[in-house]
């Protein structure tokens, strides 16, 4: 009998070896054709080989905040609870904006500097708890004199020692106000018998304009398949385009070359040409100063 | 006796937790300037966090549909049995092109919109079986109305699932006929003393030519080393390029910018110009509409 | 008892199954537009499904082996004991150059052509050994007639048996002198009251100027923060750029569109317009021609 114990108890070690450790994904503005992603994912494997490491994105325009905040929105969801984000777009390494990982209500962890990349997740996915990072622990070994790569440094670090369980989300740092760094922006509201909302992003691959209107809001004109929408883009106040389009479920419903309006993947509001290219046809672009008005 | 009976049984559990999932392999034309990648992966880890993602390539050309076969073509037949690939270029998402899983003779699975993009793989790997994808089962929790994203919504799940073991490949939903939609080209054939076949594809990160005309067949031409070939390319019906220029075994057997044929790391027929950008300097491009003459 | 003794005997198999193999980065100058790459990582998925592979870049500039050299020297210190590196930036496939697989004495390898991609890595790791891949047995089976894809039918193939665990270091083939070929360049020196030093590579996402000079021989120069630097750029024997700028820790400490100086990530001498493009600015490049002169 004392074997069966002996022999449960050995039996349960391999199930401690092999859980999972939790999921890392990155997003920087680094691009692809250096070595820093790759020295980011090498100090996660010297950490815990068996940790999974995930790219968002690497092409976030450089320093650009704003996309950075978008693309953590756009993607966040779609993974598992407890995955845990590294995003490094930081103009500002280096001085004294905070380091933090934050913990949303629906369990994802955020991982970088607290510059205004935490805007919309902060939002959408709304707070738990925010900690800073305690560098005097939380920082890899013989780094201190680096002071420009907190994305390796840091972040990865600290991420990869998260997601392997060797600290808890408490051994972090201490715990902040729940409250984050935020870029200002129109957010989607229904004035009259229109809607205004702002242009995070363009799906670029192929030229299409989207909204931060939800399809929800958007119901409340009865706007129905195949009915005319007229649209308006400002950047900041400056009239950039106006027009009206075929309001459509499916792109093939739409004549090639044609504009039209439909809800993008994110069941938001969005424009484009059928099989062309919206913002450059046009000049829309998109970011915190782009607005929208949206009416039958 | 009734303990080791009971703990041979607990000792196999790790196994079968720990049994390898399949391998899944994306293929896109969204570039990796967004979100959507990851979102799909992260569809993928949702279902289960053991499976193994890899990218064949995201930088289809947008809507390329001849491409994203060509790429399948070029790439399959290197990964091992059992390897499931997800390739979305679906310019007719959310019209009535099936989504179906291939699975081939070879014992690859392919996913993904039946557009063209199979009519390579199906052709040289062999159709064992096809399935419809049943969207009342194999689609994403609450993704109904999301009519633009099936890479996310309904492949990549789709795809999870099976590469999980959660579906058999019979549960994809009903089996269809032996066939996929095809893109016509110009298939290698021997006409007298000449080859006639197709450019798929341009090496192009060097400006290289390719043809699907395999060695086994140019070798008839009895060309050897060193010897002068005679090649033409049309697109269409209109001339592009007409020369005579040696055909070597390695590109070191040749001077730098002088013109060369060769058999490519596929062992077809392909022609560059050494350390030089054969395409470019001929405008010789590549598609289902692209033929070319080979001759002595 | 005899039960025990095969139980726990059972118990350990496990643990062989799943015992960690080593992780394999990929480098190229292929690009992630076609299936190179991908074909790469099926042949080592073929070989063990546990492998973990990662990427270093693949958009080393086509045929640039300086580059290749440069990046491995950037990344590897960053991951950890183990880790083998493929890098296939290979010019003269099919020629006489050696495959090698160098073993660095911090117990990394680095699989691929010696053709001077190793330069800089056998210098800051040191060279505990190298060995020939004797492609007899380090061959992808049915390859023999590839004479042009080198990384993947025996680089590709070499590192994922060595990974596993199915060929030792010394199955790999014959031992080598301790040497590999070497591209020349300036190596960091102090001359009286400068430092001269080489221009390795620029910080291109930002078009940041990076050196090969050390934090610690910089010092030498007794330049505190704040205090200007003068740099003197030569490309070859051509002078490119003399100026001066101030010594910063941190880009926050000088104004936006300023030159600066600073060490870089890896504790290299560097220099930068903050928030601009100094190689764009300037005309500086990188290379093993090109040289840099710093001094108070």
């Amino acid at each position: 009998m004392k074997n069966f114990t002996a022999l449960v108890f050995l039996f349960l070690v391999p199930f401690s070896l092999f859980a999972q450790p939790k999921t890392i994904v990155f997003q920087t503005d680094f691009g692809l054709k250096d070595g820093a992603v790759s020295a980011m994912k090498g100090v996660v494997m010297g950490v815990n080989p068996t940790i999974r490491i995930f790219d968002l994105t690497h092409e976030i325009p450089a320093y650009n905040i704003w996309e950075a905040a978008y693309r953590l929105e756009q993607t966040a969801p779609y993974w598992p609870e407890g995955t845990i984000f590294v995003s490094v777009v930081d103009p500002g390494v280096g001085t004294e904006r905070k380091s933090v990982v934050l913990k949303t209500k629906s369990g994802h962890y955020f991982v970088g500097p607290d510059n205004g990349s935490l805007t919309l997740i902060a939002e959408s996915l709304g707070i738990q708890e925010i900690r800073e990072i305690d560098e005097a622990i939380n920082r890899r070994r013989n780094s201190q004199n680096s002071y420009t790569f907190h994305g390796r440094d840091v972040y990865a670090y600290t991420a990869a020692r998260l997601a392997a369980g060797f600290i808890t989300f408490a051994k972090v740092g201490k715990r902040l106000p729940n409250e984050v760094v935020k870029i200002p922006f129109q957010k989607p509201v229904l004035e009259g018998n229109a809607i205004v909302g702002n242009i995070p992003i363009l799906d670029i691959q192929y030229g299409n304009v989207w909204t931060n209107i939800p399809a929800d809001l958007f119901k409340k004109l009865n706007i129905a398949a195949g009915q005319k929408v007229k649209i308006t883009v400002w950047q900041s106040d400056k009239q950039v385009f106006q027009g009206e389009m075929p309001f459509a479920n499916t792109f093939g419903e739409v004549p090639e070359g044609q504009n039209m309006s439909y809800f993008n993947s994110l069941m938001n509001f969005s424009f484009a040409v059928n099989m062309g290219d919206f913002s450059t046809k046009y000049g829309v672009k998109s970011g915190p100063e782009w607005k929208v008005r949206v009416e039958k």
